[in-house]
């Protein structure tokens, strides 16, 4: 990592990991157990690829870090959500996550379940009452974004074709279909949301960037992908091989792994000449999007 | 119940349903299955309290019926979002709903679990993507106010304090603290959003209404918890002595039948106390605060 960008991504993980830090309940605060829940399933050392994404938007929109805070938290805690209840027993059923016991292994379902609803509300709730922008309806419409993302249509819908493909056999398409959902959307939405905290886009550069946004999540999932067939449980962090575990199919089990690794490349090219449109102001968008595909945990 | 009062009712009602149904996504757009499970769980002949409440203190801060349409289908998706996560196996492990089998019983836990979290985005969507009131900010306070009314000092948390409950006794005041978050919340919301619609009221009637609406809430649970203990499965279409067979502390096991009695029709008088106040215009709610008491399902 350029040690500039490392400089960039540092201040800003002290930044939205300091707003989560006091925006999350207190433990002193009843329900106790269920805030101290809510904090061990959202303060455990995420990467906060989502948030890092907005930040590196709002500066290609002329926002200041400042103003993007809340909506890449708020991104980063419909994240943290779905991962609760995606580890769930009755969903991937996972123990580990980020190297530590997930959230119902730490405090049973029943918590788990109500922490993941809880962050949801959590989300809406920090959008709604913090100075995003300086327009209210250019506020009101982040939100409707980010709850279009979130549901049925959006990631949780994802998640429901992920859990029907189990054990099938998914075409490239399909696979692609489920995976703009499932991950793909809360990225463009951490793009989108944090680009709108600026002003210095018009409708057709929101476009492109969307388009930018669609390309990265799949390349993200295409790496995921890649990282669980090949690494080991301790270096992800999380239980490694699952996928091939459950049957699920994954780009590596349709593709192989070459396949793979050149896919993902080619949508880190397809990013890249997006970004190539819009200048030096989206140098942090380049970095993170060659950190997304040369990842290795 | 009075018959104009029954002529008020249908028509919101009416409204009501063809605004869920219309807003719901339809079981043709993928993915479908999730879509069918999600208009299983809100279409399913509720009474609709909560938007009732909405549209009645619509009414009294001068809002027309159809602005307040898109705010009590909000709380309404909230409610039943709460209600298939609540049915879960790891929460109630409910069977029957509204004389039904509960979602996961008909669709399965994982799908549930993805109807639970669909519901509460598609709330906040259409809460920021509806024209509910002239001034933008006075409709994100209505999104904040219902994101922390759902959340874990609200709904959330109530749910989690009822859960710590099983199996210990509880004093009067710890029953009123869970109940005002589990049930309370969601329908001081319910009316706040409501009255938010409209621009008749000042902040201080705000207020008064906020404790009607605390009264009402109590009324209702202490009225559930009778119901729970003197009707049949048949009539209240779902598990009749649930409370008592989970050893779950209830207004009826702390007081007896009788006190129980006393307090609702206490609290209703409270209530219509603060209504007397609001005069002619708060007609409807003076209604739904007696059919709340004098409720038999």
């Amino acid at each position: 990592m350029h040690p500039d960008f490392q400089l960039w991504t540092t201040e800003r993980l002290a930044l939205i990991e300091s707003f989560l830090e006091q925006n999350l309940p207190a433990t002193n605060c009843a329900p106790a157990r269920l805030h101290e829940a809510m904090r061990y399933a959202v303060l455990n050392g995420g990467k906060r690829v989502r948030p890092l994404l907005s930040f590196a938007a709002g500066e290609l929109s002329g926002a200041d870090k400042t103003q993007v805070i809340a909506a890449s938290a708020a991104v980063e805690l419909i994240h943290a959500y779905s991962l609760v209840h995606d580890d769930l027993p009755c969903m991937d059923n996972d123990i580990l996550r980020r190297g530590k016991p997930t959230c119902h292994i730490r405090y049973g379902e029943p918590t788990a379940l109500l922490v993941g609803d809880s962050l949801q509300s959590l989300a809406f709730q920090l959008l709604a009452e913090s100075a995003l922008t300086e327009d209210p309806r250019t506020q009101l419409e982040m939100i409707r974004h980010l709850a279009f993302a979130a549901g049925s249509r959006g990631m949780a819908g994802g998640q429901a074709i992920d859990l029907d493909s189990v054990g099938k056999t998914l075409s490239l398409p399909e696979l692609e279909f489920m995976h703009i959902h499932k991950t793909g959307a809360l990225i463009r939405a951490a793009v989108i949301l944090g680009a709108r905290c600026g002003s210095r886009l018009n409708e057709d550069q929101f476009k492109q960037l969307d388009h930018f946004a669609k390309c990265i999540g799949l390349a993200f999932q295409v790496v995921d992908d890649i990282l669980d067939a090949e690494a080991s449980t301790a270096a992800l962090g999380k239980t490694a091989g699952k996928d091939a575990e459950n049957n699920k199919p994954t780009y590596v089990s349709i593709l192989g792994i070459k396949q793979a690794r050149e896919l993902a490349h080619e949508l880190q090219r397809e990013a890249s000449g997006v970004l190539d449109k819009f200048g030096p102001e989206a140098l942090r968008l380049q970095q993170i999007t060659d950190f997304i595909v040369q990842r290795e945990f």
